[in-house]
């Protein structure tokens, strides 16, 4: 490790004006209270160095003492650099002391050589370059020594797109050749701090001859080590281009890409629906070698069963994908997606008021391995006329790309290609959401946790889904027993690691020492099912299950808790408590009893007498499902296509304004007028009535 | 200031690690390599502290030393406190080295006396306390100087209500007496780290002796001078109650008031608001007597004439409020709020679906100086059955808390008092963001400055509401120019500092050199309006506008900017870049350009020859107006009583599980059923018919 320091000067400064007051007479003294505040401006910056350099040392020795770390002081001067003896005896020195564990400190020696001067070193034999400050001095050290890395701090995060704090600047995270162009041709004036072009300058000499750079915020707590590790820390310069700096090119691409898309008609948008369901099945071949690349990958990888037959496709699959997609295209012909007037109001006469439907705009569909969410989720975006960044795991790689490279070819048809884009899988998801003032929406789609992380990062971009499925069935004492077998055995083994199975069995009190008990849990030993006991069960049972560690588990596999409760209000309470207000079952013949549950559980989906299987689009008989959600505003539990929609208000009017109103010139009608089926030519209609009016 | 500081052990073990190494011979050396670590349990702490004392010292010295400040070593033992004398002396010494300008750092003479053996102080001439570390010593040498304020340096931020890192755990801004009881009794095996229960102990105690103290993490930048400034870092001690404690039972309280409400009939909930209606007219002198309160403090801190007319509340405001609640009961004894059935379907026989409308939950509504919010907003809530925390301005204290009075009066005649409260204006949003998993959806109503604030610091809890409104109203080429005139004028100068008041008028190109730029900028001139030119409209005039500072300006006041545009698409392609999706506006004679327009202008509200003025719920028909929307999901634009709403599924089967149809033993049907209108007869009927099947 090498240290290049700053802050003799100003160590320096700081002294002398000290010296300077006690050199003072007392009445210079008073004098200087009552007048302007001391200043050293007039002493020379080589008097300062001077001073403060060996306070600056003293400093470093004491700090690093404690910690056992030796260093030595090295002074350079513009000479140690144009001249190859001494380059090369300052080289030796320096490989030296780092041989021997001392950390060198190094510093301009700015008391006898003028520090703004700029000087030239001669690097590798025959480059000239201007070394004008400490962040060039740096640079040329570390590719002297060969360093693998450069870390410049500066009270300021990295390098941002705009000044830091300025409305729409973002840090960038990587630091690629295509970047520098972009922001020193573009916005040059733009870029942070005054000293941060010559941060990045040195940077970037710096990488060209090999060594990595970062520019970090050097107040932040434990950047260097944090760096080290490998963390997102300040701004990594680097060779490689990434596609960081086109994200935000891609998501206002696809916004636009919305809107060409929103301005076909729906026979059009089913029409691209309907191509891209023949290419899934004209191209199979392409697309399953694809997929085999992945699987083979996967399987060298020791992926698991179950998760690479998530990752498979099969001719099968890709007919049912294409059945899936042409049902979607079968809505969108109906035109009755997108512009649907939800509400039509006469507010006077010659002012005609409408809700349509319109899509949100962009969304970002994040997904795991399973490669059929990709098309699935280009078809219900290019129904609704939504533009869409997909992100897919890093396992369907070529499938996903083969994918949505027919996705591509059914958009080309009406030349829309630009409303939905496949972002790379190296790209993580804070990346996207830094650019992410044009998504307008975020649907993770995959296991818990990816929900959970999206949840948290979001920054206030709405996300649709659910991270926790704790389903419940509750068995009234007045259940039919046979129906509570049924049900309980589905909800929980049907599919133990869908969100919608059931995680806790809650038994009325009066079942605990009937024969229903045993029979139930000798239906799910036979089934495998672990069971765990909740306290109140475990209290009431000599010889039970092991007591369950919390009442909130998720177990996704054949595992459950059984508790017990008084009663259906008990019941309530406990799922509204413990629940995560997914969807929540009573098994019961008494209807009041049914009724008080179905209105008084506050999840998502209740059901009565029905397994908790039954949450999910496809059963409600939604069609396509954009996924469950268990959010309570815009959506909630399983969520069909409107969920892609949002509204719009029109007025058409004849050159009207409130002061004629609020004035008592004219009166408010607000008359709901019918809403009709056709409505796009209804829109145009009612619009040409309302202007000859 | 007094430094009380630990260390000295700790680096002294480090220096004795290095002197054993090089005690040892070249094979111990070897061996010590490839063998366990070296330890130095077996030296003493005493002797650590020794030799770590004066490299504790040396590093303190050279640190002051750099900002010129002179530093004095004080190690305290035992007898120190014990006895009188040496009390007194120590005192006096500490004062002496204060009034120098000299700081002393204190440490234990762990050298001569144990650490760990608890020592006793003798304070106040009576108490005797227990010194068991260095907390306990900086209380005590506080105390002993009288000091203002104790900081005390730990690795966490503060007190939290869990161990931090817990899910629903929480930083504590303040800890007054109540909450250590909560937290010593409830849970103290939780409270943080290890040594944070001394901390607690110490800050207390200072704090039962006149010192302030904090609890915050000395790695944070600039926290001692934040803390002295008087921001939020930490945990303050206080022994002030603060009701930030309860603010977390509050909502839970609103959340079970929520689904009491619920549970009411819509002519009982509408009762609750003929009955707060009455109550506005007959406790009006005790409303105008609290008024006269908050507008006479107004008026003493010299508040603005038109921020005076907001807080004040008259008979007529009053009569009109009333009127407007009891809309809101008429709409609510509809009984087609809650419970609303919007989709019914029958899966298959013997299993219907329905999506009914029920309350989002838990409403934060953060409002600023107007009071008639206050009745407004809670008539809302209770209509639509949800659960409400009011934040108000402090301005309106008076007034808000009488207004509270009467709408706790009205709740209460169905007992349901808990679902709304009103927060202590002393709480910062920040405190009660910090408790908001119970919030469900927070409005803000006010400034923008307000609006953006709450966006930005949400954390995830939906926001509902604009923080912008920059509205743009386009005059196409083919516009009747009588319109134009109206609508810009209204758009302009009706009002404005509402949100949707015109801020740009945009221009088709052709109009610049016509009669109607002159007429149309004499009549804004004539209203008063400063007009800014766009970098277009002052790149054609000789003459012009001042140039605008930014195409994206709110004035709010009578000032625009005019820009001009090629044609329609240009315009539309200015306001989907520069506008805030608010409402926009096409003033034209051509059906088509206005289609176009409608079409494609992304914002909440497009209006073609009608004022901007017109984006409001009343003028829309809606009944009450919940607020503007410009977020794309949920509710956009006006927002009548439906954006408090959100739906739940339920299912009436009978005993049926997915298996079976996945099995092929049974089909699904997914037949759309009639919507009645009578949902609730409609419920229990379709719910008891479910059962027979």
């Amino acid at each position: 490790m090498l240290l290049v320091t700053s802050g003799a000067v100003a160590f320096g400064k700081l002294t002398l004006s000290q010296a300077l007051r006690l050199s003072m007479s007392m009445r210079e003294t008073l004098i200087m209270k009552s007048g302007p505040p001391l200043e050293t401006a007039k002493s020379s910056v080589g008097t300062s160095a001077a001073v403060g350099q060996s306070g600056l040392m003293a400093l470093y020795d004491a700090m690093f003492n404690q910690f056992g770390v030796k260093i030595a002081q090295v002074l350079v001067t513009k000479p140690d650099f144009y001249n190859p003896e001494s380059r090369s005896w300052l080289r030796q020195t320096l490989l030296e002391l780092i041989s021997l564990n001392i950390l060198p400190i190094i510093n301009t020696n700015d008391a006898v050589s003028s520090p703004t001067s700029q000087f030239e070193a001669c690097v590798d034999g025959s480059q000239i370059q201007l070394i004008s400050d400490n962040d060039a001095l740096a640079a040329h050290l570390a590719a002297e020594a060969g360093a693998d890395l450069m870390i410049m701090m500066s009270n300021v995060d990295g390098v941002y797109t705009l000044p830091p704090g300025q409305d729409g600047s973002s840090l960038l995270h990587t630091f690629s050749p295509s970047t520098r162009d972009r922001i020193v041709i573009g916005e040059k004036s733009n870029v942070g701090l005054g000293g941060m072009d010559s941060k990045i300058g040195a940077a970037t000499w710096a990488v060209d001859r090999g060594v990595s750079a970062v520019i970090c915020n050097g107040f932040k707590d434990g950047a260097i080590t944090r760096i080290v590790k490998g963390e997102k820390v300040g701004t990594f310069f680097t060779q490689h281009e990434t596609s960081s700096t086109s994200l935000e090119n891609l998501s206002i691409s696809a916004k636009n890409g919305s809107r060409a898309l929103e301005s076909l008609s729906g026979s059009e948008r089913g029409a691209i629906l309907r191509k891209l369901a023949d290419l899934l099945l004209e191209k199979s071949d392409m697309l399953l070698e694809a997929n085999a690349k992945d699987l083979q990958a996967a399987e060298a990888c020791g992926l698991e069963e179950s998760l690479l037959s998530r990752l498979s496709l099969d001719r099968t699959k890709l007919a049912s994908l294409g059945d899936g997609i042409r049902s979607i295209a079968e809505k969108c012909e109906g035109d009755d997606i997108l512009g649907k007037v939800n509400i039509r109001t006469l507010i006077a006469d010659g002012i005609e008021l409408q809700q349509i439907t319109v899509p949100i705009g962009v969304l970002l569909v994040i997904f795991e391995s399973r490669p059929d969410c990709l098309p699935q989720v280009a078809s219900l975006a290019i129904a609704t006329g939504n533009g869409l960044l997909l992100k897919g795991g890093k396992e369907a790689f070529h499938s996903n790309r083969a994918l949505f490279y027919l996705v591509r070819e059914a958009l080309g048809q009406y030349n829309v290609q630009q409303a939905i884009s496949l972002i790379s899988t190296r790209e993580d998801v804070d990346e996207i959401l830094n650019v992410g003032k044009h998504i307008d929406l975020i649907i993770p789609r995959g296991s818990a946790d990816l929900v959970r992380t999206i949840q948290q990062k979001s920054k206030g971009i709405p996300v649709l889904g659910h991270s926790e499925g704790v389903c419940h069935v509750y068995v009234d004492k007045d259940a039919d027993f046979e129906s509570a077998y049924d049900i309980v055995r589905d909800a929980k083994c049907d599919y133990p690691a869908a969100c919608n199975a059931m995680e806790t069995l809650l038994l009325h009190q009066d079942l605990i020492e009937s024969d229903f008990f045993s029979t139930m849990c000798s239906i799910l030993r036979k089934e495998g099912v672990t069971v765990n006991a909740g306290p109140r069960l475990s209290q009431r049972l000599t010889f039970g299950p092991p007591a369950t560690q919390s009442l909130r588990t998720e177990y996704s596999r054949l595992e459950c808790a059984i508790e017990v409760v008084d009663d259906v209000k008990q019941a309530i309470t406990h799922i509204n408590t413990y629940g995560s207000g997914h969807t929540d079952v009573i098994v019961t013949e008494n209807v009041a009893a049914a009724e008080d549950f179905l209105r008084s559980v506050d999840s998502a989906c209740v059901f009565h007498n029905a397994s908790t299987r039954f949450a999910d689009g496809y059963r409600f008989g939604l069609g396509a499902e954009v996924g469950i959600s268990t959010g309570r505003i815009h959506a909630r539990g399983p969520v069909g296509l409107e969920g892609l929609l949002t509204t719009k208000w029109q007025i058409r009017g004849s050159g009207d304004t409130v002061a004629d109103f609020s004035k008592g010139k004219r009166k408010y009608k607000h008359e709901a007028l019918p809403v009709s089926p056709d409505s796009d030519e209804f829109r145009r209609a009612s619009a040409i009535s309302a202007d000859d009016s």
